[in-house]
């Protein structure tokens, strides 16, 4: 085995990185080039635990992937939700005492609420109104979701994140685009 | 050896590490946490090549560490002083056919030109003059720097990053925090 291979199955054998973590998550299977806009929306990225991150490793299932493992660290629903929405073919593994205790595909679910905001300025969900965004899944790959207020269409590359419930950014991220 | 030494052996061991690579750029010993902005301000988390990411990784030298391993890149000068900016501990190394070509200890330059902005609004370089950013270092751990324009004084995690000369974010880091 040459060294390519080498480094090619050390980032892709599941079970060997799995291995690895005492307790913890392990998110596996996310699209390629995904994984730092998952930790920053469900801000894992705040996280003091350690982490270990695979970008754009090769994977015959998918072309390239991005793999996450957080040590001591369980999701909960909102984040669940996020990357299901940013990465539909994930699929999230609870570690306890290095053993996988569940191993679950995230569906993306039916309605989207709060997560994602309406780019529509006019939307009433945009308004001084108390009214919380909401969207219908029309298609899951590619996704394609419908404000239930406006009806105003969004693919995946359109849509622009909420992330109003989250503690407020550390200044060291502070970085003007 | 127990489990948990083999995890943070695999995890500090950097002749390991590097020896993974073929070709590309090690950045190593990383302030602890600071691995995703660096790689959200130098735009590498833009490139669509083989990334491994270790954070809060356990250091002797530092208490915790970030590590990040990218293969097929090699870093151009202002990604150097963003994150000697950043991360004023850091070391550098070049890898070509699995081996350590060059490896440097990234100083901070005397005087941070454009790559941050002054939060003064009344400042000079805010205004619509062709006047560029430009900072004294005072001190250098912690980090210490001056507006050479209106005098005011930052630390490390009161500075706004600028990337005017970065292309803009693809669409899918458009997060609203």
């Amino acid at each position: 085995m040459n060294k390519d291979s080498l480094i090619n199955r050390n980032m892709s054998e599941d079970k060997l990185r799995i291995d690895k973590i005492k307790k913890g998550t392990v998110i596996d299977h996310i699209t390629g080039g995904y994984a730092l806009t998952i930790l920053n929306l469900t801000g894992l990225d705040e996280s003091p635990n350690l982490m270990t991150i695979g970008i754009n490793v090769s994977s015959n299932k998918f072309q390239k992937k991005d793999i996450i493992k957080i040590e001591g660290v369980f999701l909960n629903e909102t984040q669940m939700q996020q990357i299901s929405i940013l990465s539909p073919n994930n699929s999230i593994s609870l570690i306890e005492n290095y053993k996988v205790i569940e191993k679950k595909k995230v569906k993306i679910p039916k309605v989207i609420k709060k997560l994602v905001l309406c780019a529509n300025k006019t939307c009433i969900s945009n308004s001084d109104e108390p009214i919380d965004s909401e969207f219908s899944v029309l298609e899951e790959k590619p996704l394609k979701i419908q404000c239930v207020y406006c009806n105003r269409m969004y693919k995946l590359d359109e849509i622009t994140f909420s992330s109003k419930g989250k503690t407020e950014k550390r200044v060291k991220q502070r970085i003007i685009l």
